[in-house]
């Protein structure tokens, strides 16, 4: 297998990648992390990705009634780049699982994801007419179906991981336990909850943090906890990839404040500078850009030594994700 | 144990329950349904629904953040029949289970069911402004905390399975299966979907039970059926008790678009003659009054017939709930 993870990041993912990340400090006690340098990431992302898309669109077949699959389809078929069930499958392969025991929960978490976005985009939400360049849900099928759509992929993502997961029944009521703390009113819809309250008010710090692990991180989070769990990791590991997971997660919604500032609609895909509009909290708005490129930083470091005590190889995929998600352009 | 069916339904339960349930034809082979006269049918009802009421509010305490929790508990603990949750724990002490081992079942069809409604009044949906005599959860709380709080209550209804049914993990697992198809794409959402599409038109009457079957019949089926699979029913006794779930599920909603005709907003304590006024397809629209009746009644008869083999006494909090379902006022 070929490594080079800091050298190969695809343009499509990131070109700021081999430039930005800052090599985290060598220590006696570990290798570095920035020694897998050899992975092929770019090829690591292009073949999962597909094998998750097949996934996908085998779990969500076309059905009567046609309208709300259809819109279901639309949404989770729309080429999003994949992260959470990535970041599931990878830490699944990293603690000695194989893939296919982590798919069903892989694509479950694209499924929430989706759910997630279908929702968000609603009038009553964000208002937003496009996503990943296209109409959103609501925009193509009419607000009551995409909300209906929305209900159905939640629903669905639990039925797919208790039907399809081939883990021990005890691993699989974990796994559901995990994510549905991961999306409910102490999780993502929490997250969004203080969000919207904090709409045109200057919030603390440890608020904005608070809605951004919430918002974000925890599905990232729980991404890497259920792909740890059905591969039979120890509390010890799952604790770990936990705390992976939960600074990635914060760094991907620093980097998306910082990108919203910094980057145009037509790159982002979606209406940029929302953030800024309507006096939404964010880091760049609180503590500047420069600070808040610091704080991604070091969240991408210790993300990635928190993965040191694993084969080099085997956290290859969490290491270039962890890359990834730290030096996105989109 | 006092048992008296047929002449104790209270009055906040029904008026007609007595007068109007036709006895089922005794046969040879069967003792007829009507012998459990004796079960105090008002007392069962009163006394469970307090029991679900305990650990609904225990199941979701108020916790930051507090709008989407006062949000949830607003709508949750707004004094519904708590239908769902007492034909779970029915379902599962015929079939010998303890109770508490289908209490968590038992509040999660009860959060799925509230999930669906707080979906169902917004503006996007129904615009809904009274559920029970009160404001609807959008009017209260607002469109995006609704939305998010539906959206919570449905991931907590799985999360809480997970974690609070002290049943084998396979049943468990069993059970979330069974209850995420109930709510999804081909359940209650499908049945929505195709709810909405068929507005305005003239649909077959095999289109209008599909609607009611799955709007409907598949939550009280999933509820009846849950309660079957913690009490570690066979196969067979499960799919006696969801046939008789779809028929008491069809059998509501037929009485539902009875009401609707036949009662004031007062009585319903919502907004009655709905149906009509947006020239929804409904069993008395397509099949007058009267057919619709006796096509109730049937239903009511058929499912009383599937409980049989069960212990009289045991079965007597379904065979009331059923003719409560039937012979309901509001």
């Amino acid at each position: 297998m070929k490594m080079r993870v800091h050298s190969s990041c695809s343009a499509a993912f990131s070109a700021r990648c081999s430039r930005q990340v800052a090599p985290r400090a060598a220590s006696a006690q570990a290798p570095p992390a920035v020694q897998v340098d050899d992975f092929d990431f770019q090829k690591y992302v292009m073949a999962t990705a597909e094998k998750v898309n097949v996934a996908l669109d085998a779990a969500v077949p076309m059905a009567y009634p046609e309208t709300v699959h259809e819109s279901i389809r639309y949404s989770l078929l729309a080429g999003g780049k994949r992260v959470r069930p990535m970041l599931c499958l990878a830490s699944c392969d990293m603690l000695g699982g194989e893939e296919s025991v982590a798919m069903p929960s892989a694509c479950a978490m694209e499924m929430i994801h989706t759910m997630s976005l279908i929702h968000d985009d609603m009038p009553c939400m964000d208002n937003d007419s496009l996503r990943r360049g296209q109409p959103t849900n609501h925009v193509k099928y009419g607000d009551d179906i995409a909300l209906l759509a929305g209900d159905a992929l939640l629903a669905y993502s639990f039925e797919h991981i208790a039907r399809e997961t081939k883990a021990t029944p005890e691993q699989i009521v974990r796994v559901i336990a995990e994510v549905g703390r991961a999306v409910g009113s102490i999780g993502l819809v929490g997250g969004q909850v203080v969000d919207i309250k904090s709409e045109g008010k200057k919030v603390p710090l440890e608020t904005l943090e608070w809605i951004h692990v919430h918002k974000t991180a925890v599905l990232l989070e729980a991404s890497v906890v259920t792909g740890a769990i059905v591969a039979g990791a120890s509390d010890d590991d799952v604790e770990r990839v936990r705390q992976y997971g939960r600074n990635i997660g914060l760094c991907f919604q620093v980097v998306d404040d910082i990108l919203d500032v910094t980057q145009s609609s037509e790159t982002l895909g979606k209406t940029a500078g929302k953030d800024l509009d309507s006096e939404k909290s964010t880091y760049p708005a609180l503590l500047g850009l420069d600070e808040s490129r610091k704080i991604a930083q070091r969240l991408n470091e210790e993300a990635k030594a928190l993965l040191e005590p694993f084969d080099a190889e085997k956290r290859a995929p969490l290491v270039g994700l962890a890359d990834y998600i730290y030096s996105r352009t989109n």
